[in-house]
């Protein structure tokens, strides 16, 4: 059993009108700094998995993107995954 | 003049309740994910900067992070750079 590391990266759609970043955009112009555009927020989530196999700890991700962390009406979102040291190892 | 892509991930350090992420852990394992774990929710942003050199671009970017994206009371951020096609080569 090998925990994995899941580093979820949740977007807008390109379509898809982004007030935050708009409103990140005009603040970061306001400060002077006109060479920077084109603002998108969105979310970066963090959990763990535990799970027999690279494949088995994937499925397992993307199952709760899907049905809990991107709405994929308007977003879309793809994901790291890295090995970590197994629960056993650290006790 | 080159353009860039900048990808910020900002999280909230780890000694700072995360009360989202609390929420969707719930919201994984009332579902059957008990193997996911230790949900942190932070911010993706990206955006755009025009600058003559990848050292320039880095200033900009740790300045537009410093100053607007991140509150670093609370929160750390990093990013990548990534360079892009320029505006003239698109124009």
């Amino acid at each position: 059993m090998t925990n994995w590391l899941v580093e979820v990266r949740i977007q807008f759609k390109p379509s898809v009108f982004d007030p935050q970043g708009h409103a990140v955009e005009n603040a970061v112009h306001s400060l002077g700094y006109r060479s920077a555009e084109g603002f998108r927020v969105g979310k970066y989530m963090t959990f763990h998995i535990a799970a027999a196999s690279k494949e088995e700890a994937e499925q397992v991700a993307h199952e709760v993107c899907d049905k809990v962390l991107c709405n994929p009406v308007m977003e879309t979102y793809d994901f790291d995954l890295k090995p970590e040291a197994s629960k056993e190892g650290l006790a």
